[in-house]
């Protein structure tokens, strides 16, 4: 075993298993104390919130409470291990929510792999949470659930490895193209990959800018025709009208390509037959479609990006989601729905525009990062995300009615302590 | 508003919503912290839980982590006011589990009154968890609904308004017993009630010795007695052989009382009619069967017993729950079963039976505690519980052959620390 991976394993086996715990944030050493937490005092809110069911924001930890979901059908890069096997993840997303944002959550796995079943037991337990983050869930299961969690609850649900890994391609990418001179509307987008991912990355592109008839879509089949056969009804949404037929295809000529896929899928000889100055987001994660040393070696005017942290323009949805909740939660929002998602796109984005402070150099530990060929997405150490994406998202949610409660006046936030 | 229940308001509103938060017991402020506890790290306890469910309790959080969980049919005394309702109740009993024996715990309340649905929703999740602790579900469906969540899962599921008052009244019960000089297996015992807590009561004083014969079971209509028509299987196990028909035919020298039931429904001229020497356990809370001051001034050989913390000898669940769930866990308990809840009356009723340290009288706040008829029950304040409770329900679980760990090696316990 190497050395890393058994500190991963040490890690998570000490000092105590597994990497969260429960906290108490009221008084509980005296009888009196106890008096007013449980029996005869919690009788109080249980009244006030049996007349007005809003008031469990008020009185219990519901508003800053997340659920961390999965069925552990596509764990990681690791396909379906079982729900169990999917905790230790579950409980990593939950310790990003409270590190990065000041989320509460709890991770729940639920054991199987019926659509419906786990529809309805999500579904049933959906009250206790401010909201429900799905991971790890497979497609085209993951579409369905969604969308019925959707129209069943009254709180954000959201499936982060479709829509956080979209948010920060998009933004990385907006500001890849613009680098690079190119307009989205224009550009000839290759996604290597139609998963979850892939068909969310795609969508979110299209919302922000790109032209559908400009996408080629490939699966293991190939392009993603219209009128090829056997293709589900996410995947249609992306079916060209185009005379691709293949990897090579797609790719010659091609403005940005975006690998949602599987290791060393992109060759030099595909990357060689794109445009000039390509946009190259390579995010199979740990190995990318093609390593950024081979990739720079062929050509040098392109910008790539990786989901890796050990080089340059890392895609990572920790620039998201703990944001994303924290914007929805701080108005109540009933959903996070496409403006919202937008307005994060945009927030990341501009976020690696603007100076960055020393403090934030030095958390990052890096000595300069300025706008350009590699430095298109944030950092995650940027502790500047928390005010500006929460920010953006509750504007939005506010702007677009979804918001219960007004945009909070202690924004924007500054640190987690403001949460 | 009285000035007490605007403080418990405001004890669940401040300084932010609710009781319960998430910890982090793992660092996570550098990047490289953050790659052991996600994204490439976490993917190697994910593989060894794959290969190994019992890694679960190696790598993750289950092991010390109690799902908290209602649908609100029955919250308090309060009646049927809805799942989401319940949700202060349950955040206490988190509390309670945390402050007292360092278990952490979820809350988990469930939108269904159907006990089918919610058996199916909870045996869903139910893996996420390292135990189950029932709370506030209205009978007859909470006999139905342990049972097959017992049969279904490979954890302890513990309904605690059976077992936890059970337990505590049954060691409280032969204690009071003992300082009069009766003996439980000729005692005459009257249970005014027939809901979970009064039919779990009477099954536990059963096991510890009671005649079954010698009780006197009653509802809302009368003496539950053999050939009395409409009564559900539950009840019917304490159908009694006898001609008493009424509250006043059972009370007629009766040497025990327990009242499960509601306020007042215990008058003078029936305590007046039992045995010499009588015990009254005059549970309803906030308001008992009959007041202790009422009681008292009528007879005064009684020793009374209450849900009170007013009173002495207050018969609360909090001596039971966190440390049988404490014992239960230390040694991976596939179940809690009735060996297990029988030691953790004993442990409750001989702890009433040591010299109590200054200590543990600072804690409690009293200037003495000697057995007898003022102290048949330990306080909660007691720090010595944690250590008898847990250590008593972890042996019997190993010596019943229910455990997956050996007796701990660093019990017994001193403190929460020691968790």
């Amino acid at each position: 075993m190497s050395d890393f991976k058994k500190e991963a394993l040490d890690y998570h086996a000490l000092p105590k298993p597994g990497k969260v715990a429960l906290a108490l944030t009221t008084a509980s050493q005296t009888q009196h104390d106890l008096a007013l937490a449980y029996s005869p005092g919690v009788a109080e809110p249980v009244r006030a919130i049996a007349a007005n069911p809003a008031d469990a924001y008020k009185y219990t930890a519901k508003g800053n409470l997340v659920a961390v979901i999965s069925n552990g059908t596509a764990i990681l890069g690791l396909g379906n291990l079982g729900s169990l096997a999917s905790k230790p993840v579950m409980e990593g997303k939950s310790l990003l929510f409270k590190r990065f944002a000041g989320v509460d959550s709890v991770d729940i796995e639920v054991d199987t792999v019926d659509a419906d079943d786990f529809v309805k037991t999500v579904k049933n337990i959906a009250a206790t949470f401010g909201g429900i983050n799905l991971e790890d869930i497979k497609a085209p299961e993951c579409f369905e659930i969604e969308k019925q969690l959707i129209e069943a609850c009254d709180i954000p649900v959201f499936h982060d490895d479709q829509h956080g890994t979209a948010i920060v391609t998009a933004a990385g990418m907006l500001n890849a193209l613009e680098v690079q001179g190119k307009n989205i509307a224009d550009a000839k987008i290759v996604c290597l990959g139609a998963g979850a991912a892939a068909i969310a990355c795609m969508r979110l592109l299209v919302s922000v800018g790109a032209d559908r008839n400009n996408i080629r879509m490939i699966d293991t089949r190939g392009v993603i025709y219209q009128g090829r056969e056997n293709i589900n009804k996410y995947k249609a949404e992306f079916a060209s009208e185009t005379d691709d037929r293949t990897l090579i295809d797609a790719c010659k000529d091609a403005d940005a390509f975006v690998g949602l896929s599987g290791p060393n899928l992109m060759s030099p000889e595909l990357l060689q037959s794109m445009a000039p100055n390509p946009v190259i987001f390579a995010c199979s994660n740990p190995d990318p479609e093609i390593a950024p040393s081979l990739a720079h070696s062929v050509r040098d005017d392109i910008i790539m990006a990786t989901g890796r942290s050990d080089f340059p323009n890392q895609v990572n949805n920790v620039l998201g989601f703990p944001f994303i909740f924290r914007g929805a939660l701080d108005v109540h929002a009933k959903v996070i729905n496409e403006e919202m998602k937008i307005a994060a796109v945009h927030a990341i984005k501009d976020l690696a525009k603007l100076p960055v402070p020393q403090v934030v150099l030095d958390a990052c530990n890096v000595d300069a990062l300025e706008f350009g060929r590699d430095y298109i997405i944030p950092k995650p150490m940027d502790s500047r995300l928390l005010g500006l994406v929460s920010g953006a998202v509750a504007q939005a949610a506010v702007d677009t009615g979804v918001a219960q409660q007004p945009y909070p006046a202690h924004y924007p936030l500054q640190s987690t302590d403001d949460c």
